[in-house]
């Protein structure tokens, strides 16, 4: 099982849009607003780290008024 | 109380019509013009924390021409 | 109830023993090692932001081996 | 008059110290202790900006615990 | 002989058209889809470093959805 | 005499025409294309630190292709 | 396969040490000097994401005179 | 001939002692204190990159009280 933690900047207004959008999707595990640096954290799981990357992509980018993304993935030791 | 310093950059030549909106907002105690990474600096009062996140979401990141925020908190130790 | 996401960074070769460390504080609610520009993330858990960043001071930034720490406070709007 | 509000990182644990010491600058007019990216934002004011300078090389990165700081000048229109 | 490392941020959803235009350009000797702070990282060779830098500025930063870029310079010591 | 040196970045494609018009501003002493981080530097010089941050303000930012700029003011002590 | 590019900033003066250090672990496919805003650049080859996480951990950050690192995932789409 | 410019940080309280030593290079061109981000800004005058990395690397980062470099190389188009 692979995670990743999501930190999303957004065009100043879009925050509550880019929220609804964010949490429809199916391996967004859980979503919060911020206050600071980004706009919002998210938490993605999924069976790996390519398809991680393949949602980040394909779903979280393309939801409309997601300016940047900066992904950290959970590493277990 | 709580208070957030809210460091603002804006599209290059909107820097006096964000200034002049901003200076509007209620809960805006001060605001100056900045020389170097950031475009201005926003010092926001209110009730709690919730309250300071919400007029930087609601408030001053739907003034046209606002880039991007990023808010420092105040803490009381 | 306020939320506090910590993204630290440690010495190199301290990982391991910030993470035990940082675990075993009574408001944190869960920790993971991280992949990328951070190192460790860290959800607190506090009745208000006053005491995230008492929490953040007087309890994580004191654990040996962290160097930096960066806080993303969680808003409801 | 001029204006210069210093963003101040601090060695994990020497935030109160670093308070105190800078807080008794004689230029330095106000001081907050912060939740997030930094750990103090101080303001200054000196006669101009030469001096500025000189209070933040010479004072405040003086003070044991300062690790980095960021001054962000004000200007006026 | 020159080798530049090109970190690329691009538009959300512009990731493969940015991938499938960059690989095309002769002098990039090879093109990777990232996860985290940049969406792609390209080797760039060529004979020199004003190569290098007329080749970022002439042909990747033209692709469009290219947002930003970030160069590092090989060195030999 | 004060100097800054703004770190300027533009959209891509827009660097020769930033450039040339940067260039033909009065108060600035000299400007170079760069390679990494940043796109442009520019070394800007005016009686005092106000001017300069109404040069950078009033004429760099305005500049069309101007997307941010980061002014780092020369200090004398 | 995963590949992991790493970022690593070193102190002044160590780059040849962490060099010949680095480039001795088995699973360090290249290593490259630089020249910028981080010293050095190395591409990491492993089965999955956990060892990459693993080897930057355990062997790369314990290099002595590495100061931090930042690590760049490829991703397959 | 290669161009560099060295955005320089350095321990607090060191900045006048790098700035003599950093001074006395031959290569360096000129050297100047700032405010904002980065304590120094120094240019680097070389016949090619490979050398300006090489005096980055065994000259600047080795004067005593030098933390970090960043190097943004001039290009000609």
């Amino acid at each position: 099982m692979a995670t990743g933690f999501v930190l999303i900047s957004v065009e100043p207004g879009a925050e509550r849009e880019v929220f609804k959008e964010v949490i429809k999707i199916e391996e967004v595990a859980d979503v919060h607003l911020l206050f600071g640096e980004y706009d919002l954290i998210v938490r993605v799981e999924a069976d790996d780290y390519d398809l991680i990357g393949e949602i980040v992509v394909n779903k979280i980018r393309k939801v409309p008024g997601v300016v940047s993304t900066k992904t950290l993935a959970r590493i277990q030791l």
